[in-house]
Parts: structure tokens; sequence; C-alpha cells
């Protein structure tokens, strides 16, 4: 399992992603993904899609970045989006009051009040720990970038894209014939200005969320589909417990929470078990206590994934009931009424957030997959979702082999994400497909010339088969067991 | 044909695009797109990745959008990027003091010295557009917007895609094994902030791009497949000349023009005639003056399409050759040498920048193929981006018909993008799929429950086949000369 500085060496030597701006240093907390990290970041999105967005009346949208400065007077981000932030006298640095604080006492200081946490500084006589200078006192940072537009306008960079469907609401209910639930997602980048940037793709201040915001009915907390998951286990670590194995239905039952909410759950669950293939050991369910709740979520679990690179479960999304927090909102600020008659009744929906932050699945799937066995050094991703589905060599370069190498090709270059490589031995350039995980390697030998067969090796299983040229593409699709999916 | 206010309107309706923070009264020059909207921008977007990253060496990176501020002092953009402006006196209003002219005198004035616009004002006694106020002085205001990223670093929102190529140029090259041309292309947001807004999708402050930067060595002009284009005929507005028709030869030959740049001219106008199958009388390449030209453009043409809700020709796009201004730029400010060697000597590498609107080509699309005949309204829309492929009716909605249909419906969910319609008579919904441009209508009757069979009528010809269930996705794709195309 790599170090997060290995993670680092391969993301920029194999073209995953390195620091924004490189050559004027970096800029902290950006990142820019490089030719092989763009194709992971969009398949990975795209597989989002297609697997959230199968059910009827779920949509997704596509929102402006930068909002009214009232959508987040609305939302509560003007004012509680904050956070305590202390300077050192002597060094001048900027740090997060509760970092430092949680640094000193290895405890999670998250939500604590500027008060408390001065107190616990002096208490503790914590110091600068770049300088060992005094800290000075606490100050309140907005962590939203604020944007003057114009004369009159003020506005933001959405802090997440969430915001985004909720003033879309009422326009997107009736657009889709007034019917609940109502999905709708948004894919996308958020920005905030993080005061300590960290842990790579962790903790940045441009990043990219898929986020679904599902409307329904508060009166009606069942769903219509909760057959096929109530027998289903979910990976559980309540507040103050053990991590436990639970049907949905004991969910629902001890754990006191609505069907609606562990439908989703088991969703996002089989996401990451089925569809990205993360080991289940390696995944759980977090509930947050009162103190780590945002204060607009009446229900919080996030969504962890054990990363060895920093050192066990992290957040990578979460599963936030954030009930009528938002529309109200909207309600008072714009005052235009976010009432809709549903089902024979006046009602504010209810809304259900499914949120996850791209970069940190990303980050997460090069901690999960990159593995060294033996002699080999493997990108062990899901082949739907690998950045190359196959890349194709010429055995030697000459007699006629490379020419029908590249022939070859340019015919995959139409269905699949490929590449050529025609430097070194088979064997090495075996080892670099591998170390990126590219599925599928085919050789062009001199029986292809004979009889148009390539050879194409599997990398999980490393065997080898012979197969018509014109046959790669329905071989590989039914690997894959990919379908004809629409651009 | 549709006049701006109709597009307005029916873009609203249907769910393609509308203002931004609509329930604050709105954002100038910032727009949200709806489902419908979000889906023909997916499609369009990789419509031009397949289009343009064919060619082998070519790729696709996605830098940060914030960047930092030294990135825009080596490009020019801190210094140069501005606009003059001015402000009434009286009601306050900021005004482009170009456009203020140039509404005045029906004359293009963009490029002119601040001391010149006073002049024009003062000689031709222009006032303020709005409320006949004196006009103040002429102030230059920078389009960038500014970000306090932290204590030490300032940044700007990228007011281009293309720099975060150049930035990257020197590890890309690296990574891709050293080889000219290079293509590094990257889709996605640029924020300007402008005067004013205007013309909905054409003048924003948030818009989506697509450019494709591709350096190549200033040694050899000449294009590879150079033979493919040479006796295609480009359809181009020289500077003070008509339009005319004339071969790729011919315009190297006549035109001084560099073969590498035509070939990517031939290229482009392919896109919008064959990809896009925009009417030839449409489209045109028009010069521009030395006084319209960037200053960093050597050879400047910009892509056009003839918008009747606007008047006539528009500007979509540019084909930019930039030369070695920006790699020269970040070379003199980075301090880093940006020199490569190829071919056997040093060399800084040229780039042609194809640079595209994304917002501004779905406008186009929504101009160009809305269209009203006898009793039907079509959106024309080449199927391919079409944001539905196909619409899924019951006949009616009993004896068996709709849980058909709704099986259908989720069969098909899973290889094309749907929607399903049980409401109104058929051909009430014929008319509304016929208005988004969904290609296929695809009816469920009595028959289906016999035979096992749809009909499947095609929007631009209305005729009507009888078609197998399990062939529907087959017969469809093969309509669209789909291809299979990975995630």
């Amino acid at each position: 399992m790599p170090t997060i500085e290995e993670i680092e060496q391969f993301a920029k030597r194999r073209g995953f992603f390195y620091p924004s701006s490189e050559i004027y240093g970096g800029l902290a907390g950006f990142y820019d993904y490089s030719h092989i990290g763009s194709l992971l970041k969009r398949k990975l999105e795209n597989l989002w899609r297609r697997f959230f967005l199968k059910e009827n009346n779920f949509f997704e949208i596509d929102p402006s970045i930068i909002m009214h400065e009232k959508v987040f007077e609305a939302s509560g981000h003007l004012n509680s989006f904050v956070d305590p932030v202390i300077k050192c006298e002597k060094c001048k640095t900027l740090h997060r009051a509760d970092h430092i604080v949680e640094d000193h006492l290895k405890r999670n200081f998250e939500g604590m009040s500027a008060e408390e946490l001065v107190e616990l500084i002096e208490n503790h006589k914590i110091v600068c720990p770049k300088c060992k200078g005094k800290l000075g006192d606490i100050s309140i940072l907005n962590l939203m970038f604020l944007l003057n537009i114009s004369q009159e306008d003020k506005a933001y960079l959405r802090p997440e894209t969430a915001q985004g469907a909720y003033v879309n609401f009422l326009r997107q209910f009736e657009l889709q014939r007034k019917r609940l639930p109502l999905g709708l997602a948004i894919v996308g980048k958020a920005f905030r200005k993080e005061i300590s940037p960290r842990q790579l793709l962790i903790r940045m201040r441009e990043f990219s969320q898929a986020e679904l915001q599902i409307f329904f009915d508060p009166h009606n907390e069942k769903h219509d589909d909760w057959d096929e998951v109530k027998g289903y286990s979910l990976i559980l670590n309540p507040v103050a417990k053990d991590t436990k194995e639970m049907t949905c239905e004991s969910a629902v039952k001890n754990l006191k929470l609505p069907q609606f909410y562990v439908f989703y759950m088991a969703k996002v669950q089989k996401f990451f078990l089925d569809a990205l293939k993360i080991p289940k050991n390696k995944f759980r369910f977090r509930e947050l206590s009162e103190d780590e709740k945002a204060f607009y979520n009446k229900i919080h679990w996030d969504i962890e994934l054990d990363l060895e690179s920093l050192g066990g479960f992290k957040e990578i999304g979460g599963v936030h009931y954030r009930a009528d927090h938002d529309l109200l909102g909207h309600e008072k600020v714009s005052k235009k009424s976010q009432e809709i008659f549903f089902d024979e009744k006046k009602i504010i929906p209810h809304v259900l957030e499914l949120s996850f932050g791209i970069d940190r699945m990303i980050f997460a799937l090069l901690d999960l997959f990159y593995t060294k066995e033996k002699d080999r050094t493997i990108l062990k991703l899901t082949p739907t979702i690998s950045p190359l589905t196959a890349s194709v060599f010429p055995l030697v370069n000459k007699g006629g082999l490379d020419k029908e190498a590249k022939e070859i090709f340019d015919h995959l270059k139409n269905h699949l994400d490929v590449n050529y490589d025609d430097s070194g031995s088979i064997g090495r350039r075996y080892a670099r497909a591998d170390e990126i995980g590219i599925p599928f390697a085919i050789t062009i030998d001199y029986d292809t010339l004979k009889d148009k067969t390539v050879t194409i090796r599997d990398r999980d299983t490393t065997e080898q088969q012979r197969v018509k040229i014109n046959e790669i593409v329905n071989f590989i699709c039914s690997k894959l067991g990919k379908n004809l999916f629409s651009g």
C-alpha cells in the first residue's frame, strides 16, 4: 500500500495530477489533472451519473458556479460557513485554531466556539507550531470567495453545488410535471478558502463534487423500491459504538432512521462496493455526533473509506437529511413561497442529499488500488473506470507489424480510450500498462499478418487469448459488461 | 427563424437554460442550464472531443480554474485584458466606452485607445444612453476576477482556458514522450467581468470553452495529412473583401497562410458543416484586421455563424496563430526555460489555438435549428447531439400498455437518453418531442403485446416503422451511425 508521498510521485510521473501553476511554484490547494487523471475523473463522473440518475424523475442540471450573495444569506453560509483562525504574533502565519488545538491535544474540536478554543490554547500553553511564537487573538474567517461582479452585485463562488439545486427547485418541479420524489444532480466545481489545504486531493481550495438532492414528500418517508434493499447489509459505525453490519430493515427499526434515508444508504454503499469494487472492509458509514453535524442536518452519516496513506478512515462524502432547511431559507430571503401542492396537500418538500467528493474519490482509488505484488506494480481499478481501456503494441517496429498495429490503433480509437506503445521490450510495455491500470494489452505479431488475429492479455489474470481483429471491440466490451452509452 | 425573445422563452419553457439565481432576480451574465440544456451541452462537448482529439498525440487535460497571478502577468492579461469604461455623471451607470461610441456612430471601435474614444465622445457630443446625462472620464477596467487566496497568494479566475495548457506544456511534452505536434485540449469554465453582458449566452460573465492548443515545430509549417484537405473548399471572408470559397491549396498560395494553419481551418469547417450539420451558407471564417486582432495573434480568423436572431454573422470561436507569445511570456516571468530539443535542434514551439465558445454554439444551434414548418415546430438538431435520443409513449394508459411501455423505457435508459410521456394525445406527444428535437418516438400499442414490436417514428421524415423490442437499441444506433463509446 502506498504512502502519501508515493501517491504524489506516482500521480506526477504517470500523468494523473500535480500542483497547479507549477512553473510558478504551485498554488497551495490547487491541482491540475493531467491526461490520464482527467480521463479517470470523467469516467468516474459518468459512472456516478449512470448509477444514480437511473431512477425516474432524477435529472442532472448545470447551474452557474458564481451565485448571488442572497443565495448564501438564505443558505446560512454567509453567517455560518466560517473557520476560527489564529495568527502567530511572531511569524505571522495564519492557522486554523481548531486544528492547532486538535494537533496538540489529539482530539476533534470541530464546531467548538472561539471562546472555548481560546481557553484551551491558554490553559494548555499552546504556541505556534511553526516557530513556537505566541499566538494572537482568534478571528472568524468566511470560507467563501467573494467576487465583485459589478457596481450593484456581489456574488460568491459556490462552496458546494447543492444550492444550485435548491434555487432551481420550483422551476424544475414545474418542468418535470410536478412529481415527487424529484432528484436534481449537479456535477461540478466548488471552492473554499481553506486556511491550510493539505493531503493532496483531500483538502483542496478548488474541487469537484457530485451531489444529488432528492426532494420528497415529508409525509411519506417510505420508498417504493424498499423491498429491493430491506435485507441488504449496511456497514455502520454509530456514535460511540463499534462498526457493525446491520440489514436495512434493522437500521430502520433499531436506529430509528427513516426508510427513505436507509434506502439511499444502501444505494450509496452499492455504488462503492459493486460499481467501484471497493473492498468491503475499507468502507463504512460513520454517524456524526451532535457536535460534529452541520447545523442544517437532521441526520448525517459520512461515507468513509479506510485509506492507509492517511492512517485510517477518511470522509469521502455524506448522506445528509437536510429536511426543509434550505427551501425555507430561500423562501424567507427571496420572499417567494417554496410551497408546492402535492398529493392533495400543501407542502415544503424535504431534501435528502447524497454528496460525493470527486477528487477525494480519485485519491482513494489510487490509495486502494495501487498494488505491488511480487515483481508487478498494478493499479487494480475496475476496468469500467480505468483511464485507458487498452494499449496497442507492435511486437517489433518492422516487417509491417508497425503499420498493422497503427491501423488497429486508429480503428480502436473510434470506440475506446486506447494508447499506442512501441518502445522497449513487450515485458516493459506490459509493466507500463499495468501501472496505470490498463485492463487489456493487445499485441500485434507475425501471426497477425497471416491470420488477422491479435493477442489480448488480461491485466489481472495475465492470461492471453487470440482474438480476430474485427472482434476486438466486441471482445473487450463483453468483458467490460459495457453497454452502448450515449455521448 | 426565431427572434432572440422567442429563443429566451423557448429555452426557459422547455428546460434549456434560464437566468441564474432567478428567485433573487437573476444575476446579469449568468445562466443555469436546465436538464435538457445540460444534456445538450454535454453531448456537444463530447462530440467536440471525439472530433478534435482523434489525432495521435492530442490529449485533454483538466487544470484548475483559479490560477496564479504570475500566469496572467506572463500572458499579458494583467496589463492588456482591459476595457475602457465610462460612468454617467448623472445616473452613475457604467458603460463600455467603445460600445457607446459604436452604438452612436454605427462602426466598430474595438481596440481604440482611451484618448481617441474621449475625443470621439466629445466631438460627437455623445451622452449617457440611459439618462442623457453627461459622461465622465474614461477609466480602464481589468476583466479578470481577482481572488485573495491567502495572505501570500493572489490569483485569478482564468479568463480563457488556454493558459492552463501553456503552463503545463513542458510537463506534458515529457509525459507524452517528446513528440510534436502535441495537442492539449481543455473543456471548461472561464470568467470575465463584462461591463454589459448581453444577448443571452453570447456575452456572459461565466461561460464554457472548448480550446485546443496545438504545439508545433515552427520550422515545419507542413501537416502530414495535408493531402486529405488540400482540395477542400473553405468559406473565407478576408479583410475588406467579399466572402468566397477557396480550396485549401489556394488559401496557402493566394492568402499566404501556413499549410499547418489552413489544415486546421478545414478541420474546423468540417466540424461545423459535417458534424453539427450547420447549413453551408450560415458559416464563414472572417479575417480580423490589424486593429481588431488580439495583440498576441500572428494570424487570426474568427469562426462566424449567421444568426438571424442577432441580425447577422456572429463570432463563435477562432483559429489563432499565437506563435511563441505565450511560452516566451512564461519563460520570462517564471525564469524557467521553455525551450525543448526536437528534431535535432533547440526550439520554442509555436502554438495554433482552436477556440470555441460552448454556450455560443448552443445559442447558435437553437437559432439555426428551431424551425416552424406548416403546423409543426421542430428543433432540427442533428440526432447525435439531440439532448434526448428517444421518447417512449404508451398508446393508452391501460390494458397493460403502460406496464409494457415502462419496461421498455427502463431497458432503453441503460443505453440511451430517453424520456417517457403518457400525457395527452399521441399527436400532442409527437409535438412535444419534436419541439426539443427528439429524433425517435417509440409507441407501444396493442400489437406490441401480441408480437413484441413497437412503432418508431422518425422526427424528420415522420415515417413510421415497426421494430422488434429487442432490436430498438440497434435500430436507433445504426440510424445514428453511433459507435460504442467509452464512459
